[in-house]
């Protein structure tokens, strides 16, 4: 399936023409198809509640132009049209406006720099987030996730911001599998300008993708409004650092709200990068995750030894019933004690110790000598 | 209420007469009383069931020389027939046994080192424990909720262990509040020989405990076994740090049988001391710890000033509704520019704009000069 030319100028233009998210414009071209809705909104015959939302850009977006200006940046317009869009992440989002949660509406197209058709869209991803300024800890830890996640198949899924964000999308690809970062501006805008070369990797080897037409220049409000498209594009979102009132707690609220699992990483107590994660975990708002196999479990996706395989040598003892531990205990390390002393000395009947000494003979844990039994 | 000298004296040859936790022994010493118990135990007359605990030594101890090497090390015994005996803690343990919780029974009697009559023992206290090889984190952490919770008033009750055992005390003598330390050996054994002082300290401004004879020394099993003293005098029970399979991780565990509260505080995912602790929290056993007001929360003892009051100035644009947001976003920081080009820049109507933008002028977050608007 590939959208006609005209779908794609009308997107285009649909996308440009109102401030995401455009909760009641989704409504109407959601119910009317783009490009019936496009002709009414270029003509001001749109309905009176969607004109709010269009009115002050109707004459100033032209959708063939925005096209044209990403083909320059290297850039394309994936459409609900066409086989390229994520189409349950988005349709949870319609579904979200549709039951009236408020600042929820889907996208009405994804601008997009991309090698190949990017699987990244549509195959089930998660994201990764946390905040700007992360500790080293925080960035090690979310290194891990993003490659621990990709390697297992899933792209991960962030922001392309400095800190978290930044150290997931590497760890992916340090993986070489695919990371999709999601922008608050347009596709041809290198924001943060540290992250000018990670963006054009992450545009080689997966996706770089944004609602914002090219062109469009990061504003404060436009990063809460990005983080829904985060949290639906993520099959689970797992926060890795994130302070007490941040925008990933933001985006994990926006997950939960969209049944997404959550997952908060957490952190040392005395950590105000921490908090976040661990208010999260505190609230029900999200589990646990020390690490890969957390997630994967949470997704259903389990896979790993149990931790029975980690038991060790010298933990043995502890699988030994109390009396019998008990004895050992008693059982002197240097000389030798009579049955009747170790008796007096584990609180054991007498018979007991007799019948359980040899136990631990052939356990290889008490040899018996001279005056008596010793520990091995 | 004091007891008698034959009560004392029965009790002591009680409590070293069986290796601890004495199940059958406790059940026979509720329902006969200690005199009537010590006797038959003396005579070799008790119960068959409860032969096997104490026919190794019913021979063997002498309770009025117990209590005399107790005396000689400034230490006296505590039984149930006393005032002092923590009532409602060792009441949860006899509970428990009568259900038959695998190990689980009261002790016969406590052997306490403590300046004066010890409120520790009669007042509700918080067990913190935690790993003997704890990191600097988990020692900060556990002197901070030491210091927390004993200046909140509960004693602290912990095993005198290096690591979060030691912090979680000294962080209650820091306080000048009281703190229980429960040994696993006789309280006239210096164990760890290195707390030495400690435990002298800890015997002089709250009480040294041990359900333990004098001159008993440490064993393996015997730290499992006392863990669920800590747990019982606990009214809640704080794991700080925790390897995978650690005695904190059996502390708490016996602390949720006996339907205390357990918290656990979260650490690094890259350290091992805090595995314990995730393991507690992802599995329901424990609930995240940030802070001694998480664990006041828990009690029901919240005098805490909600996290709004930490809301600062530079956050008020958040506050904001999402419209006016876009607006703010849209004003130039340097220039300025007219309403109509904010209404195209922000997406929203003009004549909204025109409404808004004194709005934000009142409050001092736009100004009006020549050429339009700007930023404050």
């Amino acid at each position: 399936m590939s959208a006609s030319e005209q779908v794609l100028v009308d997107r285009a233009y649909l996308s440009a023409v109102a401030e995401p998210p455009a909760v009641r414009l989704a409504g109407f071209v959601a119910e009317k198809g783009a490009v019936a809705a496009a002709e009414a909104v270029r003509s001001a015959r749109e309905p009176a509640e969607v004109a709010d939302e269009v009115a002050a850009r109707r004459r100033h977006v032209d959708g063939a132009l925005l096209l044209d200006q990403a083909a320059r940046s290297g850039a394309r317009l994936v459409v609900p049209e066409s086989a390229e869009w994520p189409a349950a992440p988005m349709a949870a989002l319609a579904g979200a406006r549709e039951v009236g949660l408020p600042g929820v509406a889907e996208p009405l197209a994804l601008w997009v720099r991309a090698g190949a058709v990017a699987p990244a869209l549509t195959e089930p991803g998660v994201a990764v987030v946390g905040a700007r300024a992360a500790s080293g800890y925080g960035e090690h830890v979310a290194a891990e996730f993003g490659h621990g996640l990709a390697a297992a198949g899933f792209p991960v899924v962030s922001g392309a911001a400095y800190g978290i964000d930044g150290a997931a999308h590497r760890g992916a690809l340090a993986a070489e599998r695919t990371t999709v970062a999601v922008l608050a501006c347009g596709v041809d805008v290198d924001y943060p300008a540290g992250h000018a070369r990670l963006l054009r990797v992450i545009g080689q080897c997966g996706a770089v993708l944004s609602e914002y037409p090219p062109g469009t220049r990061p504003r404060k409000h436009r990063f809460l409004v990005r983080n829904r498209l985060i949290a639906a594009l993520g099959t689970a979102t797992v926060v890795v650092e994130a302070g007490a009132r941040s925008g990933a707690a933001n985006t994990a609220h926006t997950a939960d709200l969209l049944g997404r699992h959550v997952l908060a990483v957490p952190g040392p107590v005395t950590a105000v990068n921490s908090v976040g994660c661990h208010e999260l975990i505190r609230s029900g708002g999200a589990v646990l995750a020390t690490g890969v196999p957390d997630v994967l479990e949470a997704l259903g996706r389990l896979g790993v030894s149990p931790p029975a395989a980690a038991e060790s040598a010298e933990r043995r003892g502890d699988a030994l019933r109390p009396e019998v531990r008990r004895l050992h205990d008693a059982l002197p390390v240097s000389g030798a004690a009579p049955a009747e002393e170790l008796a007096r000395d584990s609180g054991l009947p007498l018979h007991k110790v007799r019948a359980l000494l040899p136990e631990l003979e052939l356990d290889g844990a008490a040899v018996r000598c001279e005056g008596g039994w010793s520990a091995m």
